[in-house]
């Protein structure tokens, strides 16, 4: 019998295929004494040997798909498969003890891990007793005979069905055979719900229970645009949605013609389809998508995949990259953003009860003023190959927006001593994402030079609800009609002083939001590179003027996060 | 030479006195061998009974001036330090391997705390885990020959200077003797800082680093009305004080004049100046300052001392009590706000990474509706005896309110049947805390029947800044425009409707924030008991007209939290 499941929309597209459970089997076993050390010895090796070879596999296949930051894990996993000292160990405790090899791999790796987990402060341990966790964990699902979920070996068109999405699950995607994703947890914000936009997969995120009531290999049908999926679907149910994907593909094919077209309304009304970017490589999806500009350059990236804190001239070098492949269209840099979720142990940063109401980005920025004024002079630099732009993130005061131009302008002059006039073109702008800034927007758009928008965390301050946190998912409320008042706040301040306003938060990518958005005459729609085009075409169709009156419609009468989308729905026609 | 301390004005007044530093010495030792076990175990038992007699006089002093169940906790040491198989191991452990009575004393007290902290769901194990360590330490202390801080034990005027103080240091005080407290952590709404308003000690808090310069039995001035603390002051500083503290005095008693004293302006508007409690035994100190109301009665008490879910005859009683003993003056009492910084085990939380953005408040009891049912009904029983208020804390959306009031009106017919008309009159508020109730204040009040602004939560919310953060707590920023004008809208959005609008926070008892909040018309003031007499005799003194353009004034030319508080100084003529 078919069963329905809803969730939550997080990337667009349909997907029918057959469902791969991506849950781990069971690998408890017993200790047991053996008779026979150098047989249980040789069925040691062998596990070994095979998960070597697994993984020489998965990263042959990889190669070329992923960033060298993620293959090289695939190295350190082989380098401690065949650890001589390890090994050495394990054949010990299996001759001494007369115990299976099972026991025998788990109590020394334990043992690992134990040693490496007690060095808490030290990410780089902690992440290599993650490592020692993923082979123990490889070797002993060959010593038990049973099949890990091998998603890099997946080799036919596949819906995967998981508890939640890892980064270290996606690294092993092969985009060719993922047709869709669905999840039990997640949200709109979540990184499986981010991924599968970026990698242009349909998802459905939120389900709640989807792994425990969809089996391996049940035909499965996803609907990335409304929310649904269904396992073991009707035969009409199938032809149903094959016809709807098949529009969707046409849509796509539509949209990709758009990829040197302005972005204009129906009205010709022009406005700013940008990127968000993560990294460099990001790059190639920017191109393909014709975006305007990069509206969002996360420089965590240069400060994550270290194991100190990046140089001026790493950073130069970076920054200098993207700015020059966008040859002269505008590239937002925000400048870092640590803390919060992202921790770096290098940083020594405190422990905190409330990390995503504590120390991070610019209030640590402010303070380790020399981390800063590195990056800053880095920025500077880059800046004479193209239109760099400078955002801080997390202000909430006019004081710390003042503190960070005055610095900038103190890196700048030193910088001038040997280079006149370099960065004087630099525009400096905040991310709005702090209640306080948007509600005082008024004031910094009289000191700054353009808005972002962050919605991610304007909304999940604005609302006291942690975006990572299942219990209060539903204040995720991007189209809350408080909300869509303060927005629309932030960017008559803008307009009146004279500034621009963009957005870059995944509300700048949304559908039901865009009308909405166009009406209050944003500027700047910073997204994944994957909704640039699909929301270029929505673009063309809508009239600003009709679109204002929505807006003033929605702030008139809706009281509820379910009455805009039902005003939005009604507008567009659905 | 005096050294000069600057910290937050965290509770009025002016104390001079010896300093008294409330540190732990070091309790470290060595592990030796020793030769005559049966010496040693003399030793412990002289340590031991010490400790026990220790512990009796501390109980005998605070007895009546403590609430009965931190009287309890004495007990429950008492009884682990006489525990006799405690005592055998340690004995044991002397005489088998020939270790001093410190070694084997912590080698058997950390056994039990381990096991306890074992138990790590289990918040009454984890408490029993530092009740072992606190009595390890006052033996230990009595085994080395050194002095464990006795805060019970001062029997002379002191000033505490500590790096911050517990509510199991506060248990401990005698309110007689401390003239004053200095701390190097803590902003104005620590734990420090409020206990030191409730008990009336005058207070600098956050100074950074006065536990590292000041010396025990140092002379210390403390004023704690601007927020200076000095060490070996000068003559000519000593007479200024005390002549400072002599006219502050004389004010304490002009106020006290004004127990029965109506709340108004000088021009004769009436206001309503109220108190915040946190159980019943706080009521004395409602009516000695002559409160005109309970602006926030907390109902965490009833489920926090307790091992499970308080039964609906317990609360009705509490409730029954607090609204009997206003005869007849408003009693506006918060429906339960757990979760956040406060745990429950017995409800089963999940563990959070963001906690005070997380589930608590409103949003488990609208999922857990037995538990908001069982108090609603306690509730809705108790307002026959007089004017009972309810309050939901937390609010973010209409729904929740909505929702809240559907199950309020279900169980109330439900009461109905057998009690016709009972809870008609009971008025529905909610709690402004959350940045999206306050932006949208218009629409909630058109539903509720009166808004109590949370300033706390919602400064913490508005700057996403924890706080109970060291790193931010910059940002807790009660005059910054931004807010205010945040304020002022949920104001005047009530009084569109003909709804009053209260405040609950610590800004509401702010000697500055006063003629801001009277000027922008707010109805309601609720504070600490301590705070009730001052703020009425300010308010006596300060013309509504007058603070209206005060207000006009800082909304139209302040920029950040700095600008507004000169300008109120100037206003208030300091």
């Amino acid at each position: 019998m078919s069963i329905k499941f809803k969730g939550i929309a997080a990337s667009d597209g349909i997907g029918i295929a057959k469902a791969y459970l991506l849950v781990t089997p069971d690998l408890s076993f017993r200790r047991v004494t053996i008779t026979d050390p150098d047989a249980e010895i040789d069925r040691l090796h062998q596990a070994l040997d095979t998960s070597v070879d697994d993984l020489k596999v998965i990263k042959a296949r990889a190669e070329g798909q992923l960033d060298p930051e993620v293959l090289a894990i695939f190295d350190v996993h082989i380098e401690l498969l065949t650890d001589p000292e390890m090994i050495k160990q394990i054949e010990q405790l299996i001759k001494t003890q007369k115990i299976n090899a099972e026991q025998g791999l788990k109590d020394v790796t334990d043992r690992f891990i134990n040693t490496l987990e007690a060095m808490k402060e030290n990410r780089y341990m902690q992440e290599r007793a993650a490592d020692v966790r993923d082979i123990t964990k490889r070797v002993l699902s060959h010593l038990l005979g049973k099949k890990l979920p091998d998603l890099a070996g997946v080799n036919k068109p596949v819906i995967l069905v998981a508890h939640e999405v890892t980064p270290s699950d996606t690294s092993q995607m092969n985009k060719k055979y993922i047709k869709g994703i669905v999840t039990d947890l997640g949200g709109r914000t979540s990184h499986s719900a981010i991924m599968s936009r970026t990698l242009e997969i349909p998802a459905v995120v939120g389900t709640g229970d989807a792994t425990q009531k969809i089996k391996h290999d049940d035909t499965l049908i996803l609907d990335g645009l409304s929310g649904v999926a269904i396992s073991n679907p009707t035969e009409t149910e199938v032809q149903d949605y094959q016809k709807q994907a098949q529009h969707f593909e046409h849509l796509r094919q539509e949209w990709a013609k758009l990829v040197s077209a302005p972005s204009v309304s129906a009205d010709g009304k022009k406005f700013e389809i940008a990127s968000n970017i993560g990294t460099p490589t990001d790059l190639a999806d920017v191109s393909k998508a014709g975006a305007d500009a990069v509206g969002l350059f996360r420089s965590e990236f240069l400060y994550m995949d270290s194991s100190s804190l990046p140089t001026e001239e790493e950073q130069y070098k970076a920054y200098k990259r993207v700015v020059k492949v966008m040859n002269g269209k505008p590239v937002v840099i925000r400048t870092m953003d640590i803390g919060g979720d992202k921790s770096l142990s290098y940083l020594h940063l405190p422990k905190e009860l409330n990390p995503f109401l504590g120390y991070r980005a610019i209030r640590i920025s402010l303070q380790r003023q020399a981390v800063f004024r590195t990056q800053l002079r880095a920025l500077i630099r880059a800046s004479k190959f193209g239109q760099l732009r400078i955002m801080f993130p997390m202000i909430a005061t006019l004081e710390e927006f003042r503190q960070c131009k005055a610095i900038f302008i103190d890196e700048k002059k030193k910088l001038q001593v040997d280079d006149p006039g370099i960065g004087d073109d630099i525009k400096l702008g905040i991310m709005v994402e702090v209640p306080a800034a948007a509600i005082f927007a008024e004031a910094f758009a009289k000191e700054v030079d353009f808005f972002s928008i962050g919605t991610n965390d304007l909304i999940q301050y604005t609302f006291a609800a942690d975006r990572g946190n299942e219990c209060v998912s539903y204040l995720y409320q991007p189209y809350n009609p408080g909300l869509l008042k303060l927005i629309k706040h932030v960017i008559d301040a803008a307009h009146q002083e004279g500034k621009t306003a963009a957005m870059c938060g995944e509300m700048a990518g949304d559908a039901v939001a865009l009308p909405l958005l166009m009406g209050m005459g944003l500027d700047e729609y910073s997204m994944s590179s994957s909704s640039v085009l699909r929301t270029r075409s929505t673009m063309k169709s809508l009239d600003t003027t009709k679109c204002a009156e929505l807006v003033e419609h929605v702030l008139n009468t809706a009281l509820t996060n379910d009455d805009t989308q039902k005003m939005v729905k009604e507008f567009l026609g659905k």
